[in-house]
């Protein structure tokens, strides 16, 4: 079977790997395409030390389970995989299991392949009314929408979203609905435009001076963000952190306590949400797709991916 | 007039300093006392680059001001002195104004000296049943009780304290008075001593290993506190982050934002919960101090705050 596997360094596509081991309560999904994250990206540099096969924003069909409404399906699947005995996966928090595993980054095996397993709990169906490159979108939709799921944002809040990658051009739209004053700094004047023509209100990074925001959200998915987020969030305010890189990053503690800032990491969340946004097309994704690739062609989708200017890239199984 | 000034590095007692100062709205203070914070220490190793007469925790009689009713009151007094037209200001929020003074930390004099001013309104007088003694601890209690401003800790709540110094003692009876299972970790085991016999649980810090709690609190005033503090929280959980160093700090932030830990920066609290919570006995101050000494040995007197196992030490004016 194919699949684009990464080990010590090097990413390979291989053509004679063995079908994933399909365990009790694991469904057998045959993937459709798989959307190409930062978090792949920022793994080939080193990040979580992951060996095997990349990819976790997923559409596929389920070919095997013991769930007949499962079977046939298509699906998108969450991340996490807990151990279901501990105190976190009891109470349906498996995203902080200690003993997890989580799909294509760490101890399992991705979505970049022909096949792969999850728990069929982990699974929720896709509504024909969204696409196959809708779909891949579920995932780090979910992500942005853990945002409003851990703090509250309402109307009366003044945000600043740093980023216009991936991610922040997702998290930009769901700020939008909720209709806080929200304006978005990037870096790539076309990639703002696409938010221009959704009316939300953009700006380049390096005109953000002297006003301050209540939240500052850092997607930037680089080592400067959280320092740049620091510089314009209000004394008291939040600054909700999105971004995890291969490198270290310091930081001015001292700032925090003086000006009682809060800092909120944020990274998985929920899938309904996410599937329920698409569905009734509140959330435009399509704009945010960049180019499709064979799976052959991974480690060049990759490359394009982690060009300045490329948006989502899609790699079809 | 006397004071302790430190510039350009050095402390120096002074007996002929000019007579602070007062501005309009400001009250003239006669200095009682004081107490040495932590801070105080890290400003002589460059925190801050305060050049002036340190000292912000004090009682003092009330000589001069326009307020007849504050006249030869015995007061303790709010740090921060804002500019009374901006947006914080003006919300009752003059600790986060961005032209604001701080009492012996920035712009502003001490209260290591026989007189002080502050604006009248930072002035909260002292119950004849609180002690000069145990009004130095007023600014610092209020400290302390701005992290129950700040969060949400219920009797639910696993709380780990990190740090047995000035501060974190403080802490340590509000967050026990709360009634959340609460753990204090130290290094000196006279001092975690103190909390003992009020029937506070204590540990030394090296015994802290696979617990991880809901709520940390970092009053350690080391640089190494947080990466404790990160490393025994839960997923999900919160690390309060009261200690301000002169040096800088390098931080997984990685594992924060995978974790999804929210980190608060807290500094200065409601005073009139504080002078509440000393006229009501609920807390005990009394066996934080070390040792008292006149204004002409504050050089000593600093020395000595820094030296390990020592507590709140106070000056007299």
């Amino acid at each position: 079977l194919k699949a684009l596997n990464y080990k010590e360094g090097k990413i390979s596509f291989q053509k004679d790997c063995p079908a994933p081991e399909q365990q009790p309560k694991e469904a057998l999904i045959r993937v459709i395409q798989s959307g190409i994250c930062s978090t792949d990206l920022e793994i080939t540099k080193g990040y979580m030390h992951f060996d095997g096969v990349l990819g976790h924003e997923f559409v596929g069909i389920v070919e095997q389970c013991n769930d007949s409404n499962l079977t046939g399906r298509r699906v998108a699947g969450e991340i996490n995989i807990g151990c279901n005995h501990c105190s976190y996966c009891k109470t349906g928090n498996s995203k902080h299991c200690p003993a997890r595993s989580v799909l294509g980054i760490l101890n399992k095996n991705g979505s970049f392949a022909e096949y792969l397993t999850l728990p069929m709990k982990n699974l929720h169906q896709v509504p024909d009314s969204i696409s196959d490159d809708e779909a891949v979108f579920v995932e780090p939709l979910a992500a942005a929408f853990a945002i409003t799921d851990q703090l509250c944002v309402t109307r009366e809040h003044e945000v600043c979203l740093l980023g216009d990658g991936r991610l922040a051009l997702l998290i930009a739209q769901i700020l939008h609905l909720i209709g806080c004053s929200l304006v978005v700094a990037g870096r790539h004047e076309e990639k703002l435009d696409i938010l221009k023509k959704m009316g939300i209100q953009t700006t380049l990074s390096c005109n953000l001076f002297d006003k301050v925001y209540d939240i500052v959200v850092d997607a930037t998915g680089s080592p400067s963000g959280l320092e740049q987020a620091s510089g314009i969030v209000k004394p008291g305010g939040k600054i909700v952190l999105k971004t995890t890189v291969a490198k270290e990053r310091s930081f001015d503690f001292n700032q925090l306590v003086i000006d009682e800032v809060t800092i909120i990491g944020s990274r998985c969340g929920p899938f309904d949400q996410a599937i329920n946004a698409l569905k009734e097309k509140s959330v435009d994704v399509k704009p945010l797709i960049s180019k499709t690739f064979e799976l052959k062609d991974g480690l060049e989708a990759l490359m394009f991916a982690g060009e300045k200017g490329a948006l989502k890239v899609i790699l079809k199984s």
